[in-house]
C-alpha cells in the first residue's frame, strides 16, 4: 500500500492518523503512518510546545503532523469573558438543568478551568506558530482551508497544508487557496462532517481537484482502506479508530467503555458540540439536546464555550451513558483495546488480502 | 468481475439493477447483469403480468428478477376508501395548499386514479403470485424479509429471495427467516434507507451473516463497484443510476431534467414519500414538507395514499423544481442520458482499471 504521498512525506504507508493524544500520534508515526496531533485542546501554546517536544523525542525520527481548527473567515473573537456575555441565560439554564437530570455531579471546589479555546482564531494561530518550530511534515485544518497568509507561512517553512472537505465545491476552493492535500470526509465520519457519504464524496472530489485526496469517514479496517483507495484516494485519514487503542490516555474509563459497547447506529450528527454539525456518540447527553424543550445550539465558538464546563463534569462523572465524544460510525468495529502497532499491522495485512481477492474476481 | 452468485443465478456480472421500468430491466439483463423489475407501481396484477411477458420476450433468455414491497408484519390493510378515512383532514389540507403555493395545476377532469396500492400487503402478494408464473430468478423485498410463508412458496418454486437491510441486526433476522441474499443498503442510497453509510454497513453485514451480500448505496461507477467488492460484497445493487438511462420511459422530461442537474448534496432523507425514511431528490416539494408548518408524515401505507394524487399532479406539471423522486446521492454522477449497455461496459472497464491500480499500489 504505497502511493506518491509516501515518498513526498517520507512515510511507509499512506495511513494518516488524527488523534488528540501525542502518545497515539507518536505510535502511528512509529508504525509507518503519519500521526497527526489535534491541537484544539491546547489552550496554552506552551503546553502544545511540550507535547511536540515529547513527540520529537518519541517518534524515532519518523515524520508527524498537526491538526488545527481554523475557519477561513475569522469568527466572533475575544476573551472567554467577552464571549460568555453573548450566551443567552436560557441556554445556560438548559445545560444546568440537563446535567442535574442526568445525575452529573458538579465539579469539586476550585476546579473548573477556562474551557476549550482552540476554537478561537487567535489560539489556532498560536498553534501554527509553535508547530512550525518543530520538524512537522503536515499541517491539516479541520475546518477547510486556513486563511491565505497562514498557508503562505506554512509553505515558506516547506510544510504542505491539508484541509478537510465535505463537498466538491469546498475542495475546489481549498485548492484554489493553495491547499496541497484534500481530506474528503464523508457523512459517516466522527467530528465535523457533511451530508455526503464517503462512497460518493471521495470519487467526486478526486475528479474535482488535481491534488492528492485522502479518504476519511468509515475507515477502520483493511477492507475499508482498500475501498477508499479503489475510490481513487491517495491515502486514508482515520480519526475515530485510534480512540480505543492502548496508547490513548486522554479519555477516562467511562468514555472507553461507552465506545467499546457502541454499535454503528449509536452515533448522531448534531451541532451541540461546537455549533457546526459534528458526529458524536449517541448518549443520554445528545438525546437531551434532541428533545423538544432543548434550545437550538449556538454558533461556533459560543456553543463549545457553553458546554465546556459540562464536558469537564461529564468526563469526571464516570458514567458511560452520558459521555460527550466525537466518533464516527466505525465505532461499531471498535470492540477491543489494542496497541496502535497491531491495528496498523492488521489493517495492512487485510488490505493486501483484499487486493488479492479483488484480483481473483477478475480471473 | 465474477463471483459465485454469477454461476448460481446464471448471470455474467454480479451487477443487480433495480428499476421500475421493464425496458431498463430487460436491457440490464441483456447486458449481462440481473435486471430487477420494481412491482410497486402495478396496482393491477394483470398489468404486471403483461410487463413480465414483455420481459420474457425481450431478455434474449437472460435471467431477471422482481422487487416487491412487503413488510414482514402486515400493516393497516383495506381498500383505498377504508384507508382514506384514516387520513386527517389537516394533512389533506396541507397537501392541497402546498400544491397551490408551488403552482402545481389540478388534474384534468376525469383523471385521477386510485393511487399506488403496491404498498398494500394484499397487492404485494398478488405480485408474487404473478411473478412465479414467469421464469424469474430472484424475488427481492425492499422492506426486509417477507413473511415466512411467502419465502417458503418462493423457495418451493426454486427461486432465491433477497432482502434489503440497513442494519446488521436486520440482516441476521432476514437470514434466520430464510432469506438467501442480503442487500446491504447504506444511508446514501435512494428510496427506503437507514442511517449507516455503505462504507460501514457492508463489511458489518458481511461479517454478520453467512449468505452472499450485495452492496447498495452510492454505486454508479467502476471505482464504486470495486470499493463495494473490497468491502466484501458478492455483487452490487444499483437503483438510482438507471434513472437517466436512455431506455427509461416512465419518467417525464422534467424528472429527467431535475436528475441530470442535481448534485450529490441535492437529496434528502424523509418520511414524506411512504411514511418510512426514504431518500428523495431535494426540491420545492420536499422543502415544503421540511417547513415549520408542515405536519408529521403519516405511517405506511397512509402517507403514500395521502400524496398519491399530488405525485400525479407533480408528474404532469412538467416543472423540474417540484419533482417528487426517490434517488440516492449518486445522482451527482448522473449528468447525461446513456444507454444501459454503455453504462454497464464503462462500469466493468473502470472496475478492471481500478483493480489493476490497486494491485500496483502493493508493488
Amino acid at each position: 500500500m504505497r502511493t506518491s504521498l509516501c515518498d513526498e512525506l517520507g512515510i511507509e504507508h499512506p495511513v494518516f492518523g488524527f488523534t488528540p493524544s501525542e502518545h497515539v500520534a507518536a505510535a502511528i508515526s512509529r508504525a509507518g503512518g503519519l500521526g497527526v496531533l489535534g491541537c484544539v485542546r491546547f489552550n496554552d501554546a506552551e503546553d502544545l510546545d511540550r507535547a511536540l517536544t515529547w513527540m520529537d523525542e518519541n517518534t524515532d525520527g519518523k515524520p508527524y503532523g498537526v491538526d488545527i481548527v481554523m475557519p477561513a473567515k475569522v469568527p466572533t473573537e475575544g476573551t472567554q469573558i467577552d464571549l460568555a456575555g453573548l450566551i443567552p441565560q436560557s441556554h445556560k439554564d438548559f445545560v444546568q438543568q440537563t446535567l442535574l437530570k442526568l445525575g452529573v455531579p458538579p465539579l469539586p471546589d476550585g476546579e473548573g478551568g477556562e474551557g476549550v479555546l482552540g476554537w478561537l482564531h487567535s489560539v489556532a494561530r498560536s498553534h501554527v506558530d509553535v508547530a512550525l518550530e518543530h520538524p512537522i511534515r503536515l499541517i491539516a485544518n479541520a475546518l477547510g482551508s486556513p486563511p491565505t497568509d497562514v498557508i503562505e507561512r506554512v509553505h515558506a517553512a516547506g510544510v504542505p497544508v491539508a484541509a478537510l472537505a465535505g463537498k466538491a465545491e469546498h475542495a475546489r476552493r481549498h485548492v484554489a487557496n493553495g491547499v496541497d492535500i484534500v481530506v474528503a470526509q464523508g457523512y459517516e465520519a466522527g467530528g465535523h462532517t457533511g451530508e455526503v457519504a464517503t462512497m460518493v464524496l471521495v470519487p467526486e472530489i478526486v475528479d474535482a481537484v488535481d491534488v492528492p485526496v485522502l479518504a476519511a469517514g468509515g475507515i477502520g479496517s483493511g477492507r475499508q482502506a482498500a475501498a477508499a483507495m479503489a475510490l481513487g484516494a491517495s491515502g486514508v485519514w482515520m480519526g475515530s479508530y485510534w480512540l480505543t487503542t492502548a496508547e490513548y490516555e486522554l479519555g477516562n474509563s467511562s468514555t472507553q467503555e461507552a465506545l467499546l459497547a457502541a454499535g454503528s447506529s449509536d452515533t448522531v450528527r448534531t451541532r451541540i458540540y461546537t455549533g457546526k454539525p459534528a458526529r458524536l456518540l449517541k448518549t443520554r447527553w445528545t438525546e437531551a439536546w434532541a428533545s423538544a424543550e432543548a434550545p437550538e445550539p449556538l454558533p461556533m465558538p459560543l456553543q463549545n464555550l457553553l458546554v465546556s464546563e459540562a464536558h469537564l463534569r461529564i468526563a469526571r462523572s464516570d458514567d458511560p451513558s452520558v459521555v460527550s465524544m466525537p466518533v464516527g460510525q466505525v465505532v461499531g468495529r471498535m470492540n477491543e483495546v489494542r496497541p496502535v502497532a497491531e491495528v496498523m499491522t492488521d489493517l495492512l495485512a487485510e488490505f493486501d488480502q483484499t487486493v488479492k481477492r479483488l484480483t481473483d474476481l477478475n480471473r
